[in-house]
């Protein structure tokens, strides 16, 4: 399920392709994309200020369903807002959470973080997706105060345009690494744009590197996991 | 029509949005893509070695229109010796030649070259789609010799298994730089995975920086048009 924006959709997708273990092209996964750039703004609608997207959510997964997709995956966290909604649609086939799978890889992570800090939309954080799956973990989330919100809400923006330059980066990091100052173990890029802007190594917190885990890398992992599984699900009997 | 093999059609989708023109996610192309790593191996089949492609590939074709397809686009070169059979298969849905697309790129070059070299599968280069294409605009054709054609075969292969080095940048450089000395005034990669290892300004002969035009890049161009073209069609009366 794409288009949420298009350059995630890519990024994920040649994440998938380069993290599947082959021999041969016939070893990669069958992958069928709809890449939609029409789903209306899940930030808007989750602040209650757009029209909602889940007829449009829904009606992709049904046709993912219908072209024979038998596992469903969305590069998007705001979207994942909807997922309930997206779930009851299609009861039939399992659904792989991004939200789960990025909490699951950060509460594995080695340095167990007691908080981490969040790079999302305004969409992510005001949805509390992430906040109720942490606290389900016992960890707690520290967002950007409105000033460093406005920047990463600006450099997820510029990657969706496809301007985003050193100065993005740059401003990104130090909103990061302001989390980190104040207490954060870890910092998520909760947003499928932010890995393209910020990457594990960049943040450093009173000379110590802070790890930064991406939401489209656990995504990665999980899917392949979960396709492998229903693979050994349909040769044994 | 995809996953021939999934890191070009990765590699395709990825140059596609990136060079599509946006200010915001809607902007963006609609792209359905069936990246099925299953489709028989194509020069096997142009070799008689192999079961056909065909029914996997028609199979694909209707299964993209069926899900909305307006437009059909394969970044695979050797898969175009069976784009007769598609094109009868979905005559109602406009097919975008990787074979023209490429060849037309290469004509309209300010060097307007009189001979080209090609790197390619052997099943591109025996099927002879490009020397037929270029025939027609009076551009000859020259490849490379048994062990050079060796070279990129294992080149391909490697980009394939996701195992591609320095030593076959460096290889396949070596045989572009052996086609120049020949006369060709520009090399084609006419593989979608061969860009991922051969760039523009990587051939240098007798101390000239030889053209390389990668396939890939002359499909993304004309793909955006033809999608273009269709837009304007659809909102003009």
């Amino acid at each position: 399920m794409g288009g949420m924006g298009p350059e995630a959709t890519a990024d994920f997708f040649t994440k998938l392709v380069a993290a599947t273990p082959v021999e041969r092209d016939q070893d990669h996964l069958r992958v069928l994309i709809d890449n939609d750039p029409t789903v209306p703004d899940r930030t808007a609608a989750v602040e209650g200020t757009g029209p909602s997207p889940v007829p449009r959510l829904v009606a992709m997964a049904e046709g993912l369903v219908a072209a024979g997709a038998e596992l469903l995956v969305m590069p998007c966290n705001t979207a994942h807002a909807f997922e309930a909604e997206i779930r009851a649609a299609v009861p039939e086939v399992p659904f792989v959470s991004l939200i789960e799978a990025t909490v699951d890889a950060v509460a594995a992570d080695t340095s167990a973080p007691r908080s981490v800090g969040l790079l999302a939309t305004p969409g992510t954080i005001r949805s509390a997706i992430y906040h109720a799956a942490f606290a389900r973990r016992g960890i707690a989330v520290l967002t950007p105060d409105a000033d460093d919100q406005r920047t990463v809400t600006a450099s997820i923006a510029a990657v969706k345009r496809g301007h985003a330059t050193q100065v993005e980066r740059t401003s990104l990091r130090e909103v990061a690494e302001r989390l980190a100052a104040a207490g954060a173990a870890a910092i998520v890029t909760a947003c499928t744009e932010l890995p393209l802007l910020l990457k594990d190594g960049d943040v450093v917190s009173n000379g110590v590197t802070v790890p930064v885990i991406a939401s489209t890398d656990a995504l990665v992992v999980r899917t392949i996991e979960a396709a492998s599984a229903q693979r050994v699900d349909a040769v044994t009997p």
